[in-house]
């Protein structure tokens, strides 16, 4: 099955400009890539990098330059089954990626917070994907539409995409890989305000 | 094993406040804490309330106004093992539950956003906890302190606990239960602002 994962490194991350400037943000943005390849390789999976611009990672790119949904329909047109897993979820592991494609279900959804598709795995050819809006909601629409079964898998691993800086918090404490290396490399540290902790950086000496 | 989920039904849910009033709020979490009590004993597990005032409910209720940290060692002290799940977790299903009593480990958590521990399983003497500041980090460092494995149970379910507003757009997406029912009813609807939904309360006709 092959396991798209989309890219676009042009300005990525922009709510994290509190925290990092753009290069770094570049950085980062390359960290998850590389490290959301290396646990799918890890998975026994071969992942395709889906890429507005060229890219130089160490598996096979498509570069499509649509908006994300059109550059992942075009491939649901020709190919079923299809995966497609987001770019910025470090902290995804194999078990969390097992879990995934052990799923029965004509479309499996691992969603994130606030209402997205961190995850898809499309075994209907019919399904097509809109990433606009409140994704998760929209996509168990379209997949009752076509007659397709709907499973999910609630994992925090997969929930957890890097939007704003207190995400970053899940990297620091529950991530294995190097997006955490990194982020502690770069003085990003647990604050404790309220009931939930929060992020900043230190400046390092 | 003992079951224990604490509820304070004093004030609850105090950054809800720009979206439902002090009965409202009361309902809420009494509504979540039915809806905890209702899975678990749907999963075969036998919860006890540890509570703060006296609560009319269908299982034992321990009271005891210590502060919650306290009051689950004290339990801790006399016995072991026990589990503790924290009573506003309205995405809980049995499937959730079950995962958390199957995984082994001396201490089995499983972390809430931010750095949160939505529930454990204690099967080591010593253990003991501290649900101040970043307790999944300190619930770490103790299990390491005496000895004992650690074992996480990475869920979506058990990860989202309602502090804030937005987390209602998870109950609406992904809750099964009396709580997700409620909010429709009370007019909580997802607004889709941003990369991440948000909710909004509607005046009812």
């Amino acid at each position: 099955m092959r396991v798209l994962v989309p890219y676009d490194g042009r300005d990525p991350k922009t709510r994290l400009s509190s925290l990092f400037d753009d290069a770094e943000r570049r950085t980062l943005a390359r960290l998850m890539l590389e490290d959301v390849i290396d646990v799918l390789e890890r998975a026994g999976r071969t992942p395709t990098v889906l890429s507005t611009a060229a890219v130089d990672v160490d598996c096979p790119v498509i570069l499509d330059q649509a908006g994300l949904s059109a550059a992942v329909n075009r491939l649901l047109e020709r190919e079923c089954p299809v995966a497609v897993v987001m770019a910025d979820l470090p902290l995804l592991n194999v078990d969390a990626v097992d879990a995934l494609f052990e799923r029965d279900g004509d479309v499996v959804i691992a969603p994130g917070l606030g209402g997205g598709t961190n995850a898809l795995v499309v075994r209907h050819p019919e399904f097509r994907v809109d990433y606009h809006g409140v994704s998760y909601r929209d996509h168990a629409a379209r997949a009752a539409e076509v007659g397709a079964g709907l499973s999910t898998v609630p994992s925090f691993r997969f929930a957890v995409d890097i939007d704003e800086p207190d995400d970053l918090v899940e990297v620091l404490l529950h991530g294995e890989n190097a997006t955490a290396d990194w982020l502690e490399d770069a003085g990003v540290r647990i604050s404790e305000t309220g009931s939930r902790a929060v992020v900043a950086r230190e400046e390092l000496g």
